[in-house]
């Protein structure tokens, strides 16, 4: 169930026997030279409209852009602050909070949001416990690429060269959501340099093609539909247990 | 060209060419009783890559939530407040400055974004002229439902009754762009109430079902697809204007 | 009836038959060779306390700083940035609110301020519709230059010439308000070029003397005072249905 | 020289031959049972002017609404909260910069907002100063009633008992400048209690008629003129010391 | 008794017979040849601890560094933006304010937090007065070095040349408590030169080795002692009237 | 080297040799039964001076107050705002690479401090990033409690009941730093619970007496001691790895 192509009444009728919403959150950021910007975005929209079609999960919108300062030095990324995006998590929850939804799952494509959304989640909860009351709704960040039998799959099919930036399974779950996208490119080095970074002129002089760590050159759609299949059981996996078990525990 | 399909280097040689891109702006809130809650997304989106596909001219991530605060009132209704949203905005064209490009054309689907991005422009405007320099970029907000073909389309469509929230025309385009999400609902009253409004629960007491003005009974995908083509052709209009024009008088 | 002129006594009283009050909003910024840089802070002030006078209205002291950061290429223009003037309408709005006042109309006199001050209302109201309550409150900006009487007025003594900034009209309700202050300036050309711009250094180099559109060698007190007495019409007009609408609604 | 009653021609040409303006900065607050609301955004506003009449000195547009949180108890009380405030300052000051003004002198009429402009003063230099740059202008807060012969003329007048809010001296300036508001209000006590305080509802339990440690029933516009007197020989040494002051240390 | 040094459980236990907390707050800036960066820390920290000890008060955590932007000229200075420090003081009160604490009581080393912690106070208290209820709790700010003891003590033993920062005085109060980081240093010129500054450039270009009209060098710990023991009476004795005055008023 | 002992010209001495700084940063919050609301400030405070002591590195100020939302219902916990803390690394990172510091490193105490701190390094390196320059700065979080040798020390002294809050670790290093502070507590249960939590109602629900899944019963000095001797040597090898990479890196 995708929240836009929802009327408002539908969206009255879920909530009468559900309180979950999933959001994907990613970015639109360099990804090398076979990769695409969308990527971080596009992974954890299919994977939860995935979910959502399967399991009847409601998906609210994808926050495609997120905290990417270190990629601007390559064209095409765009990037919010942290405090930006901090204040967009904030109006999307309180918004979702004011119709009843209690649990909103996050469902994350790109490893840069994960202070920052982590930041985001306590600011809201501060405003709850500076005063001294009870915070009605519970938030969960889940990035899809960390699920259980998405590792798995990852580890089958590239082994250690996996990579932490323009990876082969994020490239590949692209390629199985946009075959016309895919493109052919050489890499050289084969494997990308890896490391810590700081801002975006000292990460595009020590990744200078964007990669981080990683070897994508063999990404495809095949391997694509394989990690969707993985990340849709890893999401509902952890989204039904992120929603029934804080009900449990309410009881 | 959509450039979340896009690699870093094909946005490069993207530039090499033209320093302009459009950037689909819209809101998720409801859009009465068979109208879409990504209505206002929805619309500028596909437009925009109608543009983009036809006329080679990149089209960024689309801004999906939007400053709605009056639709609150209505199941699914997302907002992002004014300030959040200026923040936004002001982070998406620095990073889009960044890597060269001058001419950032807003295409918009929501009335009650354009104040707000008015003065988001404004704010980075003011950054500049109270420094003293000049801003290398230029900033467009266009809304595609008052496109010079699309209002002709749209009195030859539907006369006078289009009304201001929830239109026939806009759900049309909707249906065209996602025929399997068409809803039929009897409207009651046919034509909705107008008027001008304050926050959600004044909206809600004067608008019961989330139309103002409208009456969308009629909406179709074969309406939505001569919505379609006239605002492809005032999109390219504009935007071709707005980006020679620009250059022409630079020179 | 002066709010600065007023004691605390007075005021309380005054809420005892009404809860609205006019508060005047305008610029500092650069009017051409023959306009006063207050020019679009005087006239909403004049007009405001022409009504309050002889309709016994409450006007509050006039936020005479507005949003003019594209006048700031012009010595003594004094622009709020955006953000800055929603705030200063948010403490405004909120301590009025705080003594009873419901019905707060803000009588404008410069075009910059529209977007800046319709979103801050957004932002307002944003507040209550997130938090899923009911604004007690109603806002209006109203624009004097716009008002139907002020329009009729205007056209019957400048045409089509009056220009969009540094206007005929507007400097001839300052002449009348201040004759002293009234100056005899050649203008060349005659009629100012019109049309957009972005910064202050892109405003300066379209519009080398300051005007939009304009020609204002004509202005004079006589026509000023003819433009008084329609926009006090006006004010009274829209203020008057503004707070008895809104009463009436609420019965 | 009034800012508001220039064109950006005769700022020019101020500004070839002084860098230094006065900003009268107020507040509209309750100021007891026979002052005005607009007290001290009044005083301030008419000793500027006089100032500027004799002396030739510019004098831009009066900030108004300041810094009054403790007087929010009392009918048509208006504050902006400190951050808003210091927000208004920095915009201000910016904007003079920009053109050129180097000394800016700010008038002010109200104790609540010493504390406010002062750290918006600091928030200014910070920026230069975490920058390592050093900042181009001047910037200083005066308070009419602490000048040297204002506080002669005032011991003169009302002895011990002008007391600190509401005082017979600024009363008395207020009804020289509007004569026609002055009002015959009994006092009871006679002279007011006075000591600290700290939000709106312990103000008002404190000092229930508004006054703090005064007893203004002796205020009359004769008074006031003195006091406007004294206040204009100390502004314009004060002002005048530091302008040439700055200029000589420049040198 | 030192809040880190204390249990939740013993704090629990500690309001239920008092409501009354001190914070020391200081800052981390060039003290002259011979002070410690850490003098307007270190000499409230002491003498809170001090008053802690003897008198059975709790102590929270110092607020070590403070608005200091007009020393950042010389290395290892720190400074808050007014803003930030306003934010600060404004968690940390509603923190104490959370768990019961209605008497925080601020004991300030540095004169350059003064008007930023007295703005901040406003930014809590105008929270409360705008929304139109009223404040559980009561902010004081002491400054140690103007406590009446210590002024008496200091003028005992350096007469008039104290001077404004860097001074003997608290210089003194570091070598009581910290005798190994005390320098013997030349001072040339034996005494300062003192008056206004601006930003951080001004201040060094003005007070070259940092001092502000002081000679301190006679410091001593021995000195330093006797102001320990004035400066822990003063704040004992307004402590002491704060917390039993107000709850005195509050009957 | 403790900063806050060292003279400005001190300071400017050290710079001659080193650019590097440590920076430890804590939070005052419960840590159970038997823990000190201090643990995690003076925990890094004393590792710091440990090694500035040994090694001649330069320590800065404590920032002792951090993001502890979720303590707060445990009475003395004291909590900033994530958005608050943010600003304070700015302003804290700003001053020091004012006066040519270009290695900062926090080392931390918190584990809630994380996400935050990182959120604001990428605020700081997205000023950079945005507007395309580099910054001069290398920033790192460094968390003592997760240092290889303090980690072996960790599990050999209390194996897998070291827990995730109040540990027998953090509280022996307490013990160790304050022996008069030490306190005997039966626990009970005697490992407490552990697992994910949101705001300060949730987390006083799940964790009664405020411990996250540790038995500190056997927490004691001798145990701090050779913890603190791990954290030293742990710190001393990332710390010069930290700053002479970097130069490394730069040659
Ligand atoms: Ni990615
Ligand atoms: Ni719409
Ligand atoms: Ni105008
Ligand atoms: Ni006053
Ligand atoms: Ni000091
Ligand atoms: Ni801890």
């Amino acid at each position: 169930m995708r929240l836009d192509l929802c009327t408002w009444q539908e969206v009255e009728r879920y909530l009468e026997h559900s309180r979950g919403i999933i959001i994907p959150i990613g970015s639109h950021e360099q990804h090398g030279p076979n990769g695409l910007i969308g990527t971080d975005a596009i992974c954890p929209e299919v994977i939860a409209r995935g979910v959502g079609e399967r399991h009847q999960v409601l998906v609210g919108p994808t926050l495609g852009v997120g905290m990417a300062q270190h990629h601007l030095g390559f064209a095409g990324s765009i990037s919010l602050r942290p405090s930006t995006l901090m204040a967009v998590v904030a109006d999307v929850v309180s918004s979702l909070v004011r119709h009843g939804f209690t649990h909103i799952y996050f469902l994350n494509g790109h490893g840069g949001n994960i202070a920052t959304v982590t930041a985001a989640f306590s600011e809201l909860y501060a405003e709850q416990s500076l005063a001294g009351g009870a915070a009605g709704f519970h938030l969960k960040l889940a990035n899809w690429f960390l699920g259980r039998r998405v590792m798995e799959v990852t580890d089958f099919l590239y082994g250690g060269s996996n990579g932490s930036h323009a990876t082969a399974a994020e490239v590949s779950l692209t390629y199985y959501a946009y075959p016309d996208a895919a493109k052919q490119v050489e890499m050289s080095p084969r494997v990308a340099p890896d490391g810590p970074f700081r801002d975006s002129a000292d990460f595009r002089s020590k990744f200078p093609d964007g990669r981080m760590g990683s070897d994508p050159s063999s990404a495809c759609a095949e391997h694509g539909e394989q990690l969707f299949e993985a990340a849709v059981e890893d999401t509902w996996r952890t989204y039904s247990q992120f929603v029934d078990g804080a009900l449990r525990a309410a009881r």
